[in-house]
């Protein structure tokens, strides 16, 4: 259900956030407590190991964190981001000062708990709709200022992403369509404003309004807090014209039988927003 | 339980958090539905309105979302952070440039869903230990680049801040023992090492290592993994020499029980890293 | 041809950009020359009119930059982006503080000379379609810095905008069909990676390259340099399927021809990289 | 005509220009279209080609953006800044990780093309002006935002700076005068104002204003619209006192005819506004 | 001495500068002690008075540091940066939020002492010269990140500014002489490559390489390390064909001797870089 | 009296100044006099050399600033941070490109001068208070934007920090006591307010004052302008129950008799104010 190759985060969004990560948690003393304890030339062994079992997902950004704690630190990674993993898998390893290793121990996990925790749910989701068409999708309710990485990570847990932000598709609520005038309205005016590589999606609340954004040719059609009967009677009437995106109260138990009626798409916030954090740990042996 | 007066965020924080999100969510085109559909000078009445009970959370942020947006939106607030409201209160109202409005929505709510979800998660977590004098305190267990925010929900929700960074105060765990020979040794190289207002923590296992902490004179003891007999019996031993903390396996379900040991302070990463966003939406009304 | 409403640019783009420049023009020691020669007290009106007709494009850079040149200076324009003005236009009147108008002049001029430029080529090559379904795009050929601000200006112009940047729409190109097995298998993995809203095109040569991706289901198809022959053909063949953007030597001769062999886009980097500034200055009377 | 050595750039602007360059391409998921279709393994060799002779410039972005978008490319430049090719000639060569290259293909040439076109553009100026004394310079009409770098290609192309900013010289407008009282009063405010190493500039319209600029002993005097006759005429009067600059309607068809007036210095907006990108592309072979 | 008219500051640096000192004094938390000891609704009058007598600067910093704590608060500054004070002067006035003006109390003087302590200084070494033609200027030892607004203030003092940077001016030190063959070669080689706008200044040791930099057309030449009598005949030797200064062990009790030698220019870090924050205190009186 | 191990600085912090000083240096052309007089290619040995004895600080600042000059450059520190040297001692040595080393000497030696002359002047105040068990600190009073390296300078000179800002600890002046309603009822607050790991200071100007705060648990009391006597009866009636702090007209003649009360802590803004720049020097020979 993944796409064949792994999906990549550019370098400079990986960085900046490590950075601000790095800004808040080592403020502007640094650790002084390993500073009062620990020689400057101490070295380490560090392992980042897994305490339950799930997606991993965050390498890049612990990576970033061990470099730019300082040069120097030898990181090898033991699995990939995406790779399914069991408890006691060791995920990471780093050699080199101690005082490094230590300054970044936390920015590094906090990255690789909270985007590992949106994998492993997002895997779940997906594990649901085996055997069918459907594909599991986030939505914009992201963490402020970590959406390009939780959407990252909804992808490495075998997810699909809607929009990055308001500016890359358009999707046609119905304020909308009240002040346009109209589902065909919407769509018309849509189609005029934007160029011919932005998908346009209509969300509709009645199988009505899904035959009026049909006939206006919307790309998509987001099918909005229908039930299992609805959603199969979407399907039929579309059939195929465009594609269909099922959404609200998307549950684990539920999310099965959305799968089932045939839909392309089932949309919820709650694999980004409901995650809770993998449990990995450090385990670190100064010399 | 909480401070007589609220806390309260430094406007460069919030101003930089959310120039970040919207950077994200507004891209280089910004909302281009709205852009397609709504005329530039139509107005609209929006307000966020509650969808559950809880601790509202993150108004800052929502006011400075609708004020950087661009000039001219109208906003009041009904409630203030910190507040306990019920399913159906209005939080906020926004009157103004309907454009503006639809462009800083999500924004706006991604903050006060996420923030408010800490909030109430902590005020349940506080109001387990009524009764008793223990307060609740989170980690640096908290979303990279959010962590002001998040320590702030903390309080809102009537929880204490642990170290905002490892700058600020001095945590001396095993490792920083084990490489200092001791925790007597490790506590005079912290003394010896900081200013006078740095408070100096040391993580323990034992009842033994709580004994050496405290003649070593530690400002406060982590007690790590410690059951309820053990943390009273640390209580005792302890007899107010230095604050004392309660950390690990820290639920819901337990912490009136460790509450109820007399320990000082109950610390947990469940508040900022396992609450679930409060349901919070805005509806809007375009003239 | 344009959008019914014009289009919009977010807010921190256009600060941001702004603000860069004053920090090229200002430097360490800001405007010397008034400084020394000009009363910090005296006033002024200033008023931005055309030397030459055209599509006017900037206004809220130059409104910015009176902005943040410091506070109270009053700004009236007298026309929108996207206007078509004749030489001797006045476009926009700012009244105040003498030392700010002059240290912003530059500033505003160099941002609106050279957006209206590129909305007034743009504009050309629209007007050589009239009459046809053809929609004039611009490309990823843009000033590094200034993407979102000359995409606006395509649009500003009565143009299209192609992708924005790399990450919000799949342009599959000769490499990476030679890489992934021919344009079937290509299509086919971005179809796999890719979410519901991100529309995929495919570059061709030849239309034996066409069918095959029609044939696997590409949203858009790019002709490279074909001549208009080609291009009737490609139109028929496609007969509907897909969009069919055309680009390679298109001239303001040439792009009648091409808009007629009812082709759906030309795209080309002339719109953004060959424009000359249009010739707007700023008459100024201090008193 | 030009320096003996080469100018060069300071690293923190290429740095910062190529940064804020991968943003807007980039974005917050980098490129699909190569994620989707290239094994993150593959190798490519890529090399810049002049598809059209002309004078290189911005070898130090293209290098900046193939080390920013990752580790491990290995670049090798086959000409320098300044150097005159002809069509068909390498000028750059990559190897390293196929999908990188791709990403920072088009960032590259973007940066090379457009400063390449104004060091081409220049030369040409500079070329009408052999076997006189007159230097062609830049002015302050650059993009916003490149200033630094296209001040660095007018040299590149055997040109000269004018000021940088309102900040590293003066420059005496009619304005300025006309407030201040005079030429000789404006010249004497300025003295008294800036430091010993600031030159000052008067910019006049007659030649009566020329000699009230050359009594009141500025540096160098901008004639501002004159034609050869009255230049010449400027030349003999000024007798070596002060350093002559024309500028205005300066075309490539009448430049040879300013600079045989014996002016030093002709200044051109048209090398940094109207120079159109040179035309280089990428060859890239993938394995 | 001074310049008709003030400097004045360029506003994103002082609004640059600002924000950094707050984001050091206020961090994660703020205020903690006004947040927990004063109500958010308090008001407050503050005022800022002298100490001590000396030459005001820096009110744009401290205007800038109340606008940014927060909106609302009211300021009135009853001196100008360039006025000489006596001890007992009140500076500026402060009303609002008593939050606020605490929160910014600190950062605003911090800039005020210092900047006011180099103005007074500049001003001490400026008196000694009177009634000569003698100018004090700065140099570039500046504390890191403050240049712009040191440089302002030596100027607010009654001084003048050196160079701002490596950028503007060109300094030929015995280094480059060595390298470059010659004081002449250095100068020719100078001369070629900058722009007719760019000064160039020589040092030199001795009196023959005076004479070499006059005979090559240096427009001014820094006597370094020279005692009066060789400052007297180096004015001799010159004879207006160049600025001359003078920099070296200029100290408060030597510089009037050196000023009598005719120089026009005496150089010295020590404005700069010696000088103790004039004493200014803010007393608030909270309501 | 310095801790056995010496502090560090954060490496962003570090590398943001550094950046900031580049940027003000370098500007927008770089070295204009290098680049005109010294081949691209030629190479170059620097060493800075002591001119005068002191505390040697700002190592990794000199560090950082030949690193981001440019790649290649060869630097060895011959002694460390916090080191006590005599004149004539060589500290650092430079090798590689000559420009490079030019481009950055000024920039590494204002940072280093600066943070040497803290040092130094702290190690005189530390060396004053020998045989007590009186600490010396630093206050907020220190220049804007280089709070962190002037705080790590007072450290290196032997020194200790206090607060680094409004947020890490608190301290209870006269307004906060005024608007709280008394000493204690501001401590009572405070301890409410703030976790368990920030200490709580109160200014006090009377022994009454003194003995209200140990009464309401202060954890540190500043004695704001008292006289030994005072200040040794203040020593005796507080009995170790908290840190005591003396403050106000703290100068290295009165220091020792100060220190001698027995007072804990001595604070003085002087070490970071008043201090004058170590004098450094950078010798280079260029090949």
């Amino acid at each position: 259900m993944s796409a064949s190759y792994p999906p990549a985060l550019p370098r400079h969004i990986v960085e900046a956030t490590v950075r601000r990560a790095f800004e808040e948690d080592l403020g502007q003393a640094g650790d002084i407590t390993s500073q009062a304890t620990i020689a400057p030339g101490a070295t380490a062994v560090a392992r980042i190991n897994a305490r339950e079992g799930g997606v991993v997902c965050g390498l890049d950004c612990a990576k970033m964190a061990f470099s730019l704690i300082g040069p120097g630190l030898e990181v090898q990674a033991y699995v990939s981001d995406g790779t399914t993993i069991e408890a006691g898998t060791d995920v990471l390893e780093v050699r080199g000062n101690a005082r490094m290793l230590l300054a970044a121990e936390r920015t590094a996990l906090n990255f690789m708990t909270h985007l590992s925790g949106i994998s492993t749910l997002t895997s779940r989701f997906v594990a649901e709709t085996e055997g069918t068409d459907a594909h599991i999708c986030c939505t914009r309710k992201t963490t402020p200022g970590l959406r390009a990485l939780e959407k990252y990570a909804v992808k490495c847990g075998g997810g699909h992403n809607h929009r990055f932000g308001l500016d890359d598709a358009i999707l046609i609520k119905d304020n909308h369509i009240a002040v346009a005038g109209g589902v065909a309205a919407a769509i018309a005016a849509a189609r005029a404003f934007a160029g011919h590589l932005v998908a346009i999606e209509v969300e509709v609340d009645t199988l009505e309004q899904l035959e009026e954004a049909l006939a206006a040719g919307a790309d998509a059609v987001l099918l909005d807090n229908m039930d299992e009967p609805t959603l199969t009677r979407a399907v039929a009437i579309t059939a195929g014209r465009a594609k269909l995106e099922a959404s609200g109260n998307v549950t684990l138990e539920r999310i099965a039988a959305i799968a089932r009626t045939g839909i392309d798409y089932i949309s919820t916030s709650r694999i980004t927003m409901a995650a809770t954090p993998l449990d990995l740990g450090l385990d670190i042996a100064i010399s």
